[in-house]
């Protein structure tokens, strides 16, 4: 035989996909089919599902006093040792249900194969993989299992990636190894045009490109780790979400280049919970921005839509003043509200009036680039069934609307019939 | 201040004394003492009870095919990687715990440190370690917590030292650090001159010398591994067993030159379930005892003590033949029996006296190597109660009989009496 090189494949597993034995040789299966076909393959594993909180909870009480009911600030390195061993049980297990299948395998840890990380502990970001080991072990033909979000930090220390930071690892490794494809394995079985719990007629994308999923992805289809799916179009990787309990083709996330037949807009994606709170009569000074967004930024809350107005709409005329408005999640509308009040004499402003029932509606797709009427036709989908949008705001490829939390289901599925998304 | 080499300690801690965080709390009340007082501490810290043993669970369970009932196989670095996670968890968990006390510390993983061991997985040995970061980080007042039971193989993976491998790790260290003493917290506050449960006079020895500790080990009192019992005496490391959970003065294993006012006979020590076999009429012919205990070793069992008489007691004359008696734990009895009538046409025997109801007593002191009446006070004490000895064997310093397990308790408490070893 000659030392020719096989193609590579990347397949990951996340804490639901090998939360018990019986799922690990589910997955196991997935993986020699792969190999039959003829790739070097790299599995990467989650810790079993529950794991993680559980390994948690106890650096939480570790860092607790007992005579106290404050949670500790606790030596996040401790925290990556003690966290860390989720993912290493898994690996080793799946190795050994490989061999057992008859497939050769064993498994990697981080600091074994190694990836280099940065040193923020508990939150590393990944600087470098050295795969000779691996590729060396290819060449015995010893598939690899590795152990999902950590790495070795400059201290010679495990250090974690933070959560979801499997996804994180498999791209990376895809990347470094030049692998073909990166699969991942969830509980759903790829990325749909919409909710299908809101509407049922969504259908199942084939390909998606980065960008939107980037975008699909920060509005709460947690599909994938935002951060993965970053580094994926960083170096083009190809990245196939699949299901993990039915054997069902996925969807690609790719290239745009790669996507033949594209729609102006590929999916509708939504968020249920937001507030919108306005600040009326700003003085319109320079700086004013800082000051509002400075003190929520360091209580803690982020923000997303921000729409300025010049003083008009509210008071009738033009008097030096401005109305702010912007949007935040639901559950840090306190925290925002007690933030702006605690700077109300720093910022001036005359009044704060928190919407609380509201929701974000938004439409995505990289073919809205090369077509202007996006936004138009979003908007007259909506004023058709009566819908009132608050407020507005555009990015490259997204549109996205706050409107009244009582029409949410109503305008994703306006939207999704306005827009030619159903199957067909 | 001086860069002065401060007196080094070295704590090990069992699993059941860090089953949970309150435990684990508890033993860093103990260590925090010590660092008091003025100590470098390394503690080693077992896995959290039952982990292990849920951990050696899944990886049976990872090896055996789904559709067959028999355990397979499995690759014991795999199984090395999966059980190791467990004592990762605690030494993270009691770094952190200890920093919430005020004590600098850091966990060290094996093959951080690294400790070097062998490549035979499973059932590593230590071959090296290598303690200078150790010592570094000692320098800038970090005291050490380590992953017990475990270090790096040539191959570059973890690789542990088999059940109970912490005791060693704890040792091993005392020695490469050259600590002044290496205390192991327990389940139980010391070592006995007997079972305090048989003969209630038992008396907590200060001092034990490590020849001593070892015939006690293997007798049967579960109180430190042999393994590390050896390596102490061999590199003169101090040995303190002490309780987890009660503050009493404990037992130091040591050095015979350290204990003062030697008793002759230290401790009685007894094994309940053994068995004796007698293989009556053996053809007596050079390489007998090869062609009995070779099968035997073959199928797994231990023979402990080992008589050989010319045939006269049994057949009363002298005919070239001669009765090979032994006693095997009571739970290898039947794999004994099965093996040696298998091989009886190699061994050439005319019965197979087995006799199951029997129990092991001794007497153990290294004052016996300069004492010889003690087998004689032993016989005479046994005597005085009416109790028949089966099978005498001796090593220096122990004496070891057979008898009926009916008269166990009774043997015991005589024997205790007779050298004196009752609590003042």
């Amino acid at each position: 035989m000659t030392a020719e090189t096989k193609p590579r494949l990347v397949m990951k597993f996340g804490g639901t996909s090998v939360a018990d034995l019986d799922r690990i040789r589910n997955a196991a299966v997935k993986v020699k089919r792969e190999v039959d076909r003829g790739y070097d393959v790299t599995v990467v594993v989650s810790a079993m599902s529950g794991r993680t909180n559980e390994l948690v909870g106890w650096v939480r009480e570790a860092a607790r006093p007992a005579d106290a009911d404050h949670a500790g600030l606790y030596d996040a390195r401790e925290y990556d040792a003690v966290v860390a061993s989720g993912e290493q049980v898994t690996s080793g297990l799946m190795a050994l249900v490989l061999q057992e299948m008859g497939v050769p395998a064993r498994s990697w840890q981080g600091w074994q194969i190694p990836i280099r990380t940065s040193g923020l502990h508990g939150a590393a970001r990944i600087e470098a993989i050295e795969t000779e080991a691996m590729v060396r072990k290819f060449g015995e033909g010893l598939h690899a299992v590795v152990a999902g979000f950590q790495g070795i930090g400059p201290d010679g220390r495990i250090a974690t990636l933070g959560r979801g930071g499997s996804d994180t690892t498999a791209v990376a490794l895809a990347a470094a190894l030049g692998a073909e494809r990166c699969d991942i394995y969830t509980d759903v079985d790829g990325v749909y045009t919409t909710d299908p719990r809101i509407e049922r007629r969504a259908r199942k994308l084939e390909r998606i490109a980065y960008e939107e999923m980037l975008e699909l992805a920060s509005l709460g289809a947690k599909v994938l780790q935002t951060r993965s799916v970053e580094l994926a179009m960083r170096y083009k990787v190809r990245l196939m979400v699949l299901s993990s309990f039915e054997d069902l083709p996925g969807t690609l996330v790719c290239d745009e280049e790669e996507i033949m037949e594209q729609n102006v807009v590929s999916g509708v994606a939504f968020s249920r919970d937001e507030a919108k709170l306005t600040l009326v009569k700003v003085n319109d000074q320079p700086g004013v921005a800082a000051r509002i967004f400075g003190p929520l930024s360091e209580n803690g809350v982020n923000v997303d839509m921000i729409v300025q107005n010049i003083g008009t709409d509210l008071t009738g005329g033009e008097d030096g003043t401005t109305d702010m408005t912007f949007s935040v999640a639901l559950s840090e509308v306190e925290r925002a509200r007690a933030a702006l009040e605690a700077a109300r004499g720093e910022i001036g402003y005359e009044a704060l009036i928190v919407d609380d029932e509201v929701a974000k509606v938004s439409v995505v797709g990289i073919g809205m680039r090369s077509n202007a009427g996006v936004a138009q036709r979003m908007f007259a989908a909506l004023a058709e069934e009566g819908i009132n949008i608050k407020v507005i705001a555009t990015s490259e490829i997204k549109v996205s609307v706050l409107i009244d939390r009582w029409y949410l289901e109503l305008a994703v599925r306006a939207l999704h019939e306005a827009f030619g998304l159903e199957a067909a």
